[in-house]
């Protein structure tokens, strides 16, 4: 337990994961602080991951994907939430932070003696005709998935285009695909999945494309087309070679997201990269007394040692924790993230960590990939299946830079095993002699973890390195 | 490649993982080694892993557990394969093994310029009445389940009693069971997995017992009972409080193994822990040119740095191919082995790493353990399964010593994470915050592993050790 005599009264801006671990993590070394969190929207406390599994059905009650309701904090946890308080300035100086409430046309101050800003992300703005039409969805927050719901069930929509090819974009292409709608992604990189390498992306395309997704890359959409009452009825792609238009009955844009820090742009608050918050290891911002944690922040990539942008659940719930228990008077420090990633796509699981060989490249490693297909586990038990694994090696350090995986089963905790050994800073050699856990159900005798290193070893062996 | 001028020939006793994996490498390093495998048995390239699978059936022909047919060694890689071949007696002076052949009343000499012995375990022995009963099997060896195979159709036996609740014993027995026959596992230790901690045992138990497998811990066989064809037909068993006798069909004996040693046991090769060859780093025994790898050798424990004894596939794998490597030139270090180890019980998966808390206090570890039961992935997507886990910790270090895992899913490669730390000398503090993978069907936001990890420094805050 802290004392907290210099600081009586704890806001947190934002609702949801960095937020309310925040919140509650201030709660639990301080029994004495005021602690009131500030949301936006209208709900609380949900994973916005489950979002495309509640349009797909497979989450079947919208009620499941929220974590605790509003009472758990504020009677269990002695937390108030404020929801639809809408943060819209700040006053470093005065400790003040002026709130929108419920849309009117006044707003509240509230002062702080510790802030911390977990405001999240917001799709990236586009200045594309038609992009406000009123089938035109988001996926972001629940209030997006209950509009695209009630939508799909009023309108009953036949054919959809899914702007962006990235996970969020895919998962919803699968859900309304489940739902019988036609979809088409349109993905403005050379591929889907741009994180990722070839080897993992084009296994993943073609099973998209075999589950009856259209999937058109290297295209960007020049325009929403409308009818007269504004709803959008077709889009217009704008390729390297040709122009085509698409009919469709929605639109979902998924093309990433950048920091929620609009109301941040006139302060001495400083942003980063991707407008994120720029965060010490103990996640101060540039302020005093101004903490950040989750999508709206820097984090340090322990990789490289730099910040990078890396909004996942993950860091997310972490950070807040870490941010909250600083901000109640604490003195932790994040460690940081691998960018440790995995989804479940068309049945198949990808997963990803570390630096891509791009990115490896441009922070000057002399690096080098290396692919290979192993089963999941002993091709004699029934189900065995084959995992894909790239991995991104620094030829001069001999040490693991990145790994990324995809297959039916087996791949997003064996991530893990990279991202762990990454953390640990070991090397291709270590890897390959790691004691990994072999049953004939659960593996094979050398995993396939062992075994792409194994290869990478012999990689550098023939090439001199 | 490595020149061999002073070594032509290189001998490998053993022809299963660790043997073979031993005779590839060293091929592989050098074209021009005369390379030959002697294996006592009449079958090489077998997982023993898989041997219970084919019991049951879920392996439906016995060709599908060999990883390679004779032909390819020999065709593909040069290894000259002589099944059938039993080492008797080795002369170190003259670098000579005595083999006998077949059974046969004469033995041969093969001489060696290199040596690698992988003759691996068998079967502790027991001096029980009755124990070398017709319908009394051992689960080692290919011969063993074709057997006990051929018996099992032949007499369709009603009940059976597997002595032994290790995993070789307790997948037995499910094996026996699937097929329709009574099972009663009797088990000298206090409980089933006697090396795993309560916390995780309790629930294999029950779950066991609920699948209609009678289990008597705290038990043992005093007499294996026979009647005038040397059948077995009843086993007495002696407990702390009363005698009591069980009829039944087939007895297995999985009460552990012990390196097979005893040819040695007239030389001047080192033995260590459970009759296990003592090797170097590279692995080497105590004699020049004769190296030693798998379940004859002992293994150099990552944790506590001494010699051990951890007979796992997994390590024989990685064992057999440095031994090879190194008897033909090379100069590679075996790092050693965290145990670690997983199987799938009665539809449960289990999994170990490390010391349990009795092994870590004899150490003299300052530690203590902590439990924790989780989701395996979001409880809002179907088929979410809890995991137990006990975690051993060292209170002064603060590092991980150990981590033991049960449940329906997620379990095996999960211990692979805790394998990856350990091995990396990481702080349950560092685990706590450990970047690992989420998605909602794959994972929760904060991975069971990071939540134990965050319990056990709460743990010691507490404490205030």
């Amino acid at each position: 337990m802290y004392k907290s005599s210099l600081y009586k009264n704890l806001l947190v801006i934002g609702g949801n994961v960095a937020g309310l671990a925040a919140a509650s993590q201030a709660r639990r070394v301080s029994s004495d602080l005021n602690i009131t969190v500030l949301e936006s929207g209208k709900f609380i406390s949900y994973g916005t991951c489950a979002l495309p599994y509640y349009i797909s059905g497979i989450v079947k009650n919208i009620d499941d994907i929220f974590a605790y309701p509003v009472s758990f904090f504020e009677e269990k946890r002695k937390i108030k939430i404020l929801t639809n308080h809408k943060v819209v300035g700040i006053d470093l100086f005065k400790k003040e932070i002026l709130v929108n409430v419920n849309s009117s046309s006044e707003n509240k101050f509230f002062g702080y003696d510790r802030l911390v800003i977990c405001c999240g992300a917001i799709p990236m703005q586009h200045n594309i005709p038609g992009i406000n039409a009123k089938n035109v969805f988001h996926l972001r927050n629940v209030e997006d998935v209950l509009n695209l719901k009630k939508y799909i069930s009023l309108s009953d929509p036949s054919k959809a285009v899914v702007m962006g090819g990235g996970s969020i974009g895919l998962l919803a292409a699968e859900a309304l695909n489940k739902l019988g709608i036609k979809v088409a992604v349109v993905e403005k990189a050379d591929k889907i999945f741009r994180d990722f390498e070839n080897e993992i992306s084009t296994i993943l395309h073609k099973k998209v494309k075999l589950d009856g997704i259209e999937i058109h890359i290297g295209c960007s959409v020049a325009s929403i087309n409308q009818d007269r009452t504004g709803k959008a009825i077709s889009v217009s792609l704008s390729t390297k070679d040709e122009n085509m238009t698409m009919d469709t009955d929605l639109v979902i844009v998924s093309t990433g997201i950048i920091a929620n820090t609009e109301f941040l742009s006139d302060t001495s608050i400083e942003l980063g990269i991707n407008k994120a918050i720029k965060v010490t290891p103990k996640l101060q911002s540039s302020q005093l007394n101004v903490y950040a944690a989750g999508d709206c922040a820097t984090v340090k990539n322990i990789i490289t040692g730099k910040d990078d942008y890396i909004p996942t659940a993950n860091n997310a719930a972490k950070m807040g924790r870490i941010a909250g228990e600083n901000a109640a008077g604490g003195d932790l420090v994040f460690p940081g993230s691998v960018g440790t990633k995995t989804d479940k796509v068309s049945g198949l699981e990808t997963a990803k960590v570390g630096l891509n060989l791009k990115d490896a490249s441009e922070f000057g490693y002399n690096a080098f990939k290396i692919s290979g297909s192993y089963y999941s586990h002993a091709s004699a038990i029934p189900g065995a299946e084959t995992i894909t694994i790239t991995i991104i090696v620094d030829a001069s350090s001999r040490k693991l830079l990145g790994a990324q995986m995809i297959g039916k089963e087996g791949v997003g905790k064996r991530i893990d095993i990279f991202a762990s050994a990454i953390t640990g800073e070991m090397k291709i050699d270590d890897i390959y002699m790691l004691d990994l856990s072999y049953a004939p159900p659960v593996s094979t005798v050398w995993d396939p973890v062992n075994k792409i290193c194994g290869k990478a070893t012999l990689e550098l062996k023939k090439r001199k390195f």
